[in-house]
């Protein structure tokens, strides 16, 4: 089959107008301008998607698909309030309805044109999710414990249900270890599933230097997190000393930074952190929105480049953003830079665009499968119409992505050459009722 | 005829689930639950929304609806060169397609569910546009001069310019005078305008402190507004001798600063500034997006409401935002307070609601008319849907406007009772053509 439209975007090389993608079996087998292509396959079946921007499916680089019903609970709150807000809330849902809060949310990143995630999971309702909806990716175990009398029972348990996700995942989607956060996971803890995935090549991901509560705790063992959120989890009579360094440096010093780490934030990060991470071959996500709503800051995208760190785009749960749409993520994510930096060039719209194909797939690991529209690679795409007042005129395809399309506008979303969204206000129709009956109960209080 | 919807939000009161509002001739003359509204009026017509927020139609505050169809040009520019870039694109337009750039613009306002506009124009082309579509609102004739030998000139100019406009201006329309900025405008022309306005009680509207350029300027005769833009624009042998002055307390010394008076960005203003301004009554329009996209920082609107200004949000042109989205401004222009801050409550969800309903109206002096639903105000409407994924659950209809809707959910706009817009991919598509092809010549070259 050959898509043919008015934009393609292939990433990897110029934007061609009136381009084509031929399609074979799932894998694409050539990328042109239109004419070249059919002259090329003169016998396939032509398809022309017309006023489109046809490019790679978006990789999310960060989310907890588990908590997308409890989207907008707990808005107005800071770091340590909102979490407290969110483990009750998370607590109060049984697996059933973490699994359909997680399908809600991956419903809504297939209507978003996003065929990639990194999500972490504390039930593995993701995963269910993920896997029934046809996502690829990977997802993430999420661990946590401060009490070294528990090390070896945690360790079992994480193993364990790592196993147990590795059993039921999707053959596009891969497991992961999360230790949770420098605050919430033990040194030796950490050291060990470090020392895990590296015996079995598991990738890791954590929370980095999301927030000045996590440095004050870390350096001086105050704050909230060292106080209020030990006490909330049970926590308050374990000892634990405070390692009197900065995330990113305490991190290093265990000696857990490597390739197999996916460091999620580091707003609270510096110039020298960024050459110890890249050093270390560490992936980055980068969560503008989520980062901006809980006031913790502004990670400073523009030094991450510049360092060669390897940078995706996340748009954490929806209980911090509140919503999934990489497109508004975009835009936000290259905007607050130009407004804080008070530089118009401090990120542009086609490395914003890098971010959420090539970038986030690198990220996983995953850019020799997917990421850019190159033979060879796994069909994974997406089309956004651009026929609408909103997005016209059209000079160049970067800038309509990041500055003027919507998730809205997202026509079609293609894993492995299968069309898994085309439009319409029925997709996913068949969840909203129960959605709403969930959304009830939880209001009403548990 | 009665309106129901699952939300209404009369902004005047708490939101109502489940609500109605009755129209006749144009006019609320009920908001209420839908029982006791159906119950008050039993005969009349009912039409269900249903799955939408109905409220009143935004108020962009700030808007050059002449240069949408240069969206994009210019991306990655810095305030002075794309200050030139501008210039230098929109006057090889004529006026034929400047009608057709900003019909363009309107179209795209209206399907975003904006309602009343404050326009700057040099030309009168948004007035036509605006007046042929139906917008309400103020559109302010640009003015600028810094020559006093040309005083007399550029006054009688301006005000037949004024004469004009007002004689084109559709029922809805109110007309301004604009003098451009603090570094484009003499003293005395300044000065005359604000007499002018006076006498005749007509509204102004002007840029200030919107960037360090700016500030430099007049508080040093140096950088790129004293020297390179004055080349540009044929100035350079013009006397001028800086203030020395802020903007905002040159405009103060010069006795300009009035109720009458609509202030464009204030990005460079400090907590004394703000108690000038509120002081004597100027209005503010916020632009988050634009001051992100140029460089130009981030104006303090916390302060600004601490200060009890009267701010409404505007997007400025498409060659600087790039979208007239205020869906999409809400949300970063939240977002980028807390970001800035770190503080999660720096803004709400509803303060920024407000901002695009009442504070919009109350800056342009038409709170008695439009900006909440209440009886005897103007039935000037929104319906935004959201029965879609990326929007549910809705458990505050405020969050989800400014965190996850889209202007792409707006299914109706309505002014004076009459409906604008109901959704469909043929709205304006008329125009598109002549876009396409005009998107051509410009890119071509003129």
């Amino acid at each position: 089959m050959i898509l043919t439209a008015d934009w393609v975007l292939p990433i990897s090389s110029q934007p061609l107008s009136k381009g084509a993608v031929m399609i074979k079996e799932g894998i694409i087998q050539s990328v042109g301008r239109r004419d070249s292509v059919l002259a090329k396959y003169p016998k396939q079946q032509v398809k022309d998607l017309g006023s489109v921007i046809l490019m790679p499916g978006l990789v999310n680089l960060h989310t907890h698909l588990d908590y997308t019903v409890l989207r907008g609970l707990g808005d107005d709150l800071i770091f340590f309030p909102w979490l407290s807000n969110l483990v009750r809330k998370s607590r109060s849902l049984d697996y059933r309805e973490l699994l359909l809060s997680a399908k809600l949310g991956a419903l809504e990143l297939l209507a978003g044109g996003v065929t990639t995630i990194a999500d972490t999971t504390a039930t593995g309702a993701s995963l269910e999710a993920a896997t029934e909806l046809g996502l690829r990716g990977i997802i993430y175990q999420e661990v946590f414990g401060l009490d070294v009398n528990q090390l070896n029972y945690t360790l079992n348990k994480a193993q364990r249900n790592y196993e147990n996700l590795k059993s039921q995942a999707g053959e596009r989607l891969r497991v992961g270890l999360a230790p949770h956060a420098t605050y919430s996971v033990g040194r030796d803890l950490f050291r060990r599933l470090d020392q895990l995935s590296q015996a079995e090549g598991i990738p890791l991901c954590t929370h980095v230097a999301e927030t000045q509560e996590e440095l004050d705790c870390l350096l001086a063992g105050r704050g909230p997190l060292a106080t209020d959120y030990r006490r909330a989890v049970g926590w308050q009579d374990i000892f634990w000393k405070p390692p009197r360094q900065t995330p990113v440096k305490y991190l290093a010093d265990l000696g857990v930074l490597s390739d197999r780490l996916l460091a999620v934030h580091l707003v609270h990060a510096n110039q020298e952190e960024f050459e110890i991470l890249a050093e270390a071959g560490v992936k980055v996500a980068y969560c503008p929105k989520s980062n901006a709503k809980l006031g913790s800051g502004i990670a400073d995208l523009p030094a991450m480049l510049e360092n060669n760190l390897l940078v995706g785009l996340g748009t954490d749960s929806a209980v911090s953003n509140n919503s999934l749409d990489l497109f508004s993520e975009m835009e936000f994510g290259l905007l607050v830079q130009r407004a804080e930096q008070q530089r118009a060039k401090a990120v542009t719209a086609q490395e914003m665009v890098e971010l959420v194909t090539i970038g986030g797939a690198r990220a996983l690991g995953l850019a020799a499968e997917i990421g850019t529209l190159e033979p060879g690679k796994k069909a994974d795409l997406t089309a956004v119409k651009i026929d609408n007042l909103a997005n016209q005129p059209v000079y160049d395809p970067y800038s309509t992505l990041v500055y003027t399309a919507s998730s809205r506008d997202v026509i079609m979303t293609m894993i492995d050459g299968e069309i898994v969204y085309q439009g319409g206000p029925e997709f996913g129709e068949q969840y909203l009722k129960e959605v709403r009956e969930l959304k009830k109960k939880i209001e009403t209080g548990e």
